[in-house]
């Protein structure tokens, strides 16, 4: 993204009778197949957000300001990095007052992994950040980004009817008509409207004729104020095993200059084979420091280290098992939990704890 | 499984009024849950055949004969390696004559893949071989194993009922309620007894009151007689794609000493970063002969490359778009089509196919 | 309705470089929950198309020539009757030459009874005729007008690539994101947008990226040219049985002055009480001519008379099984196949065949 | 049902080390396909209870005492009444006190409305009365009464597990994998294992390697005993709309002599034409006392009086909206309040509330 110091600002002002809108919403353009257009090869490239506003008038019909920050460049979610990230946090910080709340338009194609890395960076997050996009660029008649967009600015700004406070304190994604916690979603569809999902943890609403809250599921409002972390560590890895693995590779993988952090997405309840040689990989680099996050490949699975003589063995030399995470939201609590610095021991007991709604502990 | 020279067979006779079975079925007794005790340290480790036999009287109400091969030493299917796909290829192959049907017990952590694999081992299979297990062991009182062993018997010589042939000529994962193509399997759940789905191709039965055959779905019977593979190259590794992934992780995987093949799971529809130093990680890759085949992370998604700009610098790159196939039956893809030993063009040729049912030509 | 001889046309011409748009479709707006908005009361009402039309200007965008009959006084769907079927093939009848599709505007809560009823009239159907609506009047923000309405007006003119001939030779159903056989969609939600489901029969196709056509399932294209009936019988009843169910009422039901037709709504597949009164109650509407089908209260289910003795003597007295006919197919079909006036003996047999397909034979 | 004064009691005992099981159930089995065999024309018909008892010799297995209640003629679910279910409330009251937990044994067909019917009768309710049965007959080898019933067996003794207080305190139905609360199941599959769905709300518990329980959405333990109602009144009805639905229709079922309520099928979100013959048919029975509750035909549906025009002329005629109730457990707590002869007044308020969970207010 490289963000420049100061970002140029779009203003989008109600029109109509409401003189005084009932609230403010900060919307921040990222780039994604939302405002595409096709170049020269037939190929979907990103767009400025001139692209969006132009394609959908309504925007001036909500009862609401809309403030917009356009990257100056807008990505393919692709190429989203790490960096990016601390820079979209930075971003949210620097705003955080003056807006009653955050839409981020990003690529479906990473869109969880950014969602559950701001899930981390932002502690105490008392507003709502929705997370949304569209399969279907905004200028094709059948798109799907009016609908994910006017209702995520719906969300943004949802709140309790009689105590008026935020009802989504959360990082989230919207998509097509289910809002899910940013660090439980996972995409799986990529040619469908419904392109997200969240298999261990219920949607936190469902929009149809009126959006209706999933209250109880909901995180709670923080105590204390927002607090912005600002380091990622990206000496990370993920290792999926398959049958076959084979020595070379999995050295080759945990053996990496510097690795910090490996998710090792293992098979059912967090199984992983049992040959010596396997074991001594993942002793060997646990001696050199590595912290080892056990997930499971199945979607809807949950780790439990120990149900099985083949996960025992993990426990025993220091895996941490993921619980119910997905493996978006590891590699990326991994980055956060690394980025924080801390002593061994902390930095193994915070892999365990549940920071910001990602797993549930079995 | 290091399979000794010979098994020793133990035969499982029909009791009651049919003196002639209608026919008989090979069990191949793999390990897994299925067959699993508590050891003294309260895991599950896999026991002997004798076991699930015990354990259920009523495989002798059946009316057919059953046979059972038990391995001598029962493993934990997070310890199947590519030598014992080919051991199990090699045992059907030998009493493929004897038998109207095979079932293979097997543990559900590598169900999946290990169907996958057998699938592309056995070309022009003409006869039924059912992958099953359990998620609860047979001998606890609320297994999954009975009605799951049974269906799979049932399945495993299933015929149509005018013509006489033999109705599911393929290799297949029976599980819960569905008969699933084998190379379409993905272990989803770890703790329901619905463990296996197949997003991307429709069940070929279901199991209620009767088994409903959804015929039009099911593999066309071969012309040619059984060709049982002998060969699986393991030189393959599987690179899942993050945000965040750094050169050194990259550059590690793929510069794995002999590597022959890689499976990269890419984003949505097939899309990767478009950054230079990762496209020429893969043009060097390329360049010493490493095939790579682009699977999406969507369980539903299907890789069209071209779609995005992010997607057609791989085609450029020689990757190899994988469509809709599974991680799973496309490592074992890769090892199979690679132990061929074809020319570069030949074998590039072949990842594009659709060889056993396992991809849908978009 | 209430038809009158002449309805005003409006024209709405694509805008753009197009001069001589590919096809042509005629828009029938009954009315709706797409066109209301709130009367002084707070509740829905009809208004007219031009609420539609103003909402909607990107339907000049399409590359095609929209005509719209708007009836006078558009209806909610709950007041529906058998005369505006007739009125809707008619107007279907006169126009058939003229366009190259069809779609018709109706409110959702009766839109699977006239879908199916429609099928029914229209036999040797060559073109499309697609029913859709709102969940949400075009007039709010969150409106799923628009993507049902411009879907379904895309799928009203779809063609095969390369033969050019229609693809969806069907009465049909579009909302959200299916495409549903007419007579076999049924309102399963109330307040989200995926309002309309077929348990029995997979869905035509299905609207992501891309419109995906299920062809395979497709009725085909008739040999014979168009024929619109123009009768339809409603001395018929629905009885929905339920455990305690008096003889009074049964008695009270079956014995309606002139009634020609019982949908009978029976348990699982197809039973209902043994007790003798209720069989003399059914055995004496049979004498007076009543003819009786069984349908199943469950959604997915299919009736099998002779599964279970409560259903064996349902046959022995006539009653005819419905298979896996939806309530909202059956009654029309007794109301179309009632108006043919037939013998008895036909009356009875055509009410057990396939007319549209609306029932799979088990 | 015709319950004699004193029914034989079958006991099994467990076997094995366990002297002092942990708990005690009573089976009360009245029929239902769990214990059919197929009579000489080939129909299933009901059998006595030995016929289980001889296929399950697991039953001695499980830590608990099991006494047996068989009705001296088990039944097919289709000819349950009225009648029976205060038989099934008289028994389970009288036996409340000996035992921990009650599993029912029913037919698939009426279970729902039974199951709701038993709610409303046992106010007060502290242990768990669980409904169960089977798709396949316990004697067939693809049966699967055994999962059925060992699981709701575990049900019915279920504690918390440090308080040891009741966890189910409900009539619930357990079915497949799994527990619906009595009063919002709905059967719908004839044909496939998995038969109850609960549309409206979440399961109460769902049996994968362990019983997942669903605490939050658990009824509370009631701090006054057990009341069990002895009246219900079957001088109801069910009317199910359809277009077309003829003045004369509505007359007859309306006019039934003798008629106390009607259970109104109503389409959508509860609406109704609105033709002056529709609105005075239901004024006139309004006038003769008879309360009419409203129902959406939509499985997923919830009754909004007032959202549409043509449902606000509902609520002027008295008609009481029925939230999301299903049809069975709307027809079942007609009989049960009207059973309760109370005042007018309190009747219709009655009607209005949530009284054991079977409506969710919107």
């Amino acid at each position: 993204m490289n963000l420049p110091a100061t970002l140029p600002l779009i203003d989008i002002k109600p029109i109509g009778p409401d003189t005084r809108p009932a609230s403010s919403v900060l919307v921040i353009y990222t780039g994604g197949t939302v405002g595409m257009e096709y170049n020269k090869r037939g190929e979907l490239v990103p767009m400025k957000f001139e692209q969006i506003r132009k394609k959908m008038p309504e925007l001036r019909q909500l009862n609401m300001n809309l403030s917009v920050l356009s990257l100056p460049e807008p990505i393919d979610s692709s190429n989203v990095t790490a960096a990016d990230w601390l820079g979209l946090a930075a971003l949210i910080k620097e705003n955080y007052a003056h807006y009653d709340g955050f839409v981020v338009l990003h690529g479906t194609d990473t869109m969880a992994y950014s969602a559950a890395a701001l899930s981390y960076l932002l502690e105490n997050l008392g507003k709502t950040v929705v997370f949304t996009g569209s399969q279907v660029p905004v200028g094709r008649i059948r798109t799907d980004a009016r609908r994910n967009l006017i209702t995520a600015l719906d969300i943004a700004v949802a709140r309790h009817s009689t105590a008026g406070t935020v009802r989504v304190p959360e990082v989230c994604v919207f998509f097509n008509d289910l809002l899910i916690r940013g660090n439980r979603a996972k995409k799986v569809e990529s040619q469908q409207y419904n392109a997200f999902r969240s298999e261990n943890y219920p949607p936190l609403a469902r929009a149809g004729i009126e959006v209706e809250f999933n209250d109880p599921q909901m995180r709670h409002l923080p105590s204390a104020p927002l607090h912005v972390h600002q380091h990622l560590d990206d000496r990370v890895v993920i290792l999926k095993l398959f049958p076959g693995i084979t020595e070379q590779v999995v050295r080759a993988v945990l053996e990496v200059e510097g690795l910090r952090g490996c998710v090792l997405e293992t098979y059912g309840s967090g199984n992983a084979p049992t040959a010596p040689w396997f074991l001594n990989c993942l002793r060997d680099a646990q001696t050199r420091g590595v912290y080892i996050l056990n997930v499971s490949q199945c979607e809807e699975g949950r780790v439990i280290q120990g149900q099985y003589e083949t996960s025992s063995q993990l426990t025993d030399l220091g895996v941490i098992g993921g619980e119910d995470i997905t493996a978006e939201a590891a590699i990326t609590k991994l980055m956060f939990v690394l980025g924080l610095n801390r002593s061994p021991q902390e930095t193994a007991h915070l892999l365990t704890q549940d920071l910001r709604g990602e797993i549930s502990l079995g």
